[in-house]
């Protein structure tokens, strides 16, 4: 098995673009064709509507996306038939041959934060995702835990430094006297990207977030992060354009490289007419990814 | 029902301390009479030496402590078994009379950090607790959906603004032109310290984490916050006082009150002969809990 960030480079080398399909099952929007009764978040058939919403939008865009970025938070929203359901989730993913990002923002002291490396990214994990999500907050060795578990499985690990929501700048911009307050996270996060460094496409295992909103920040962060990997938010939902979500890329033998541009809203939830069976939201999901990877092939080309 | 901050300080005005026990299932740490087999992570068995060692955990201190802070990492590391346990150790505390509260740490966008709020703070929630941690990372309108959640069923929400562990303050006390960079977090949160305002007791049920070994910060928080609880960490197995873990209470008409002060790896692995059966377990635990909430009674009184 490769590395994680040489795994994610490799395929998207392949497929042309860097598209991730974000799955985010906010109940109130999951069509009609999955929705069973009232769709209670305690009820076991919530979580099993919300498996098959996303078991399906994984057969749908299996072929065509690298990686797939589950959003802890709507299925822990259902309490513990939604982790049953992440955990199958998650192994449909894999056994479709897809990459799974855990968007899980988890962060903790470092002997607690252990604990949640080993539930993600331990060889032995009952909860195995080849990367996930961590926030900063609790000091750099905090995610030492993270780091030592994701070298050890060739797994991967993506740092919170930037995001792309218009009020992280409250907290993440602050200027400090090493600049804004996200390229003091940044500039502490070098010695990891060397220690999860790349083998044959030189691209870490490690990932920081970057906003496709604030392209000169993703461009800071680049220098002081020549080989991390860039999962790139706010592209599509939140009005960023395809070109402005590969700023921060590098050319690489098949084109502009070095990130995963997640969307998810506009593939999942496409603007058809929700009550006309579930072939038309297929279609509707088809149309949408067709978009957002033509575009995005177009911005890397 | 009253609000998480009367809740809370009413308890700890009638036990005459401020101590919470945090429930911390270190696999490794588990006394042999709990232990099932070779404890692996992903077997239901594993999960339910964690819940009987909890429970049991929590009759031995169910009348002497106001609050009890399951560490989330700890069961999630356990998969969906683990959330299952979870739930269950929640109830039990539930039932013998304990407020508690969830050491999470979430944080993510809005319409996302929804998903968590929902989960726990909702008056619907799955795993419905009184309070949880949150963490501030992604900006001051990330935390609104936890304070609306908390406000709604009057319950509780604890931001990370100063930590205990050394390393923390490589990010949190990064200077700014606003003074250390958590104050910088503590200073955006008195609007919610005033939505969630206290009743009877003038406490809020906005909290804030500060760290026993840094009492001087937490002096400045206190001025930056009057009304917040303050969650203070560090004491014990981090060596602060008992003395100065009570920095920034203030005298009310049982004593120092305004914080939660949390110990779990003195209460929960008393340095007894491990093999000698659960009765001398229990003892140690019993001598520890005496020990702190002595300790802490009088730095109060």
């Amino acid at each position: 098995m490769a590395r994680f960030g040489d795994r994610v480079i490799e395929r998207m080398r392949k497929l042309g673009h860097p598209l991730c399909i974000g799955l985010d099952p906010y109940l109130d929007r999951i069509p009609p064709p999955f929705r069973r009764g009232a769709m209670a978040p305690h009820q076991p058939e919530t979580a099993q509507a919300v498996e098959e919403f996303c078991c399906r939008t994984i057969d749908l865009v299996a072929t065509d996306v690298a990686v797939v970025k589950p959003q802890a938070a709507l299925f822990e929203r259902l309490g513990w038939h939604g982790w049953r359901v992440l955990e199958r989730v998650i192994h449909h993913a894999h056994a479709a041959g897809l990459l799974v990002l855990l968007d899980a923002k988890r962060g903790d002291i470092a002997e607690t934060a252990t604990g949640y490396a080993q539930a993600y990214l331990a060889p032995d994990a009952p909860c195995a995702v080849d990367a996930m999500t961590v926030n900063p907050y609790l000091g750099p060795e905090s995610l030492e835990p993270f780091m030592v578990a994701a070298e050890n499985a060739e797994r991967g690990v993506v740092v919170l430094c930037r995001n792309s929501n218009l009020d992280s700048s409250v907290y993440q911009a602050v200027q400090t006297a090493n600049g804004p307050y996200f390229m003091v996270v940044a500039a502490s996060l070098s010695r990891w990207q060397e220690r999860l460094a790349g083998g044959n496409t030189g691209w870490s295992s490690l990932g920081v977030t970057v906003a496709a909103t604030h392209a000169q920040d993703t461009e800071q962060i680049r220098v002081a992060l020549p080989h991390a990997l860039f999962l790139v938010l706010g592209y599509g939902a939140q009005g960023a354009s395809a070109r402005e979500a590969v700023r921060g890329f590098r050319r690489g033998p098949a084109g502009l490289e070095g990130g995963i541009v997640s969307s998810s809203r506009p593939i999942l939830f496409p603007a058809v007419p929700s009550d006309r069976g579930v072939q038309v939201w297929e279609l509707g999901v088809r149309n949408a990814l067709a978009r957002a990877t033509s575009e995005l092939g177009e911005a890397v080309a």
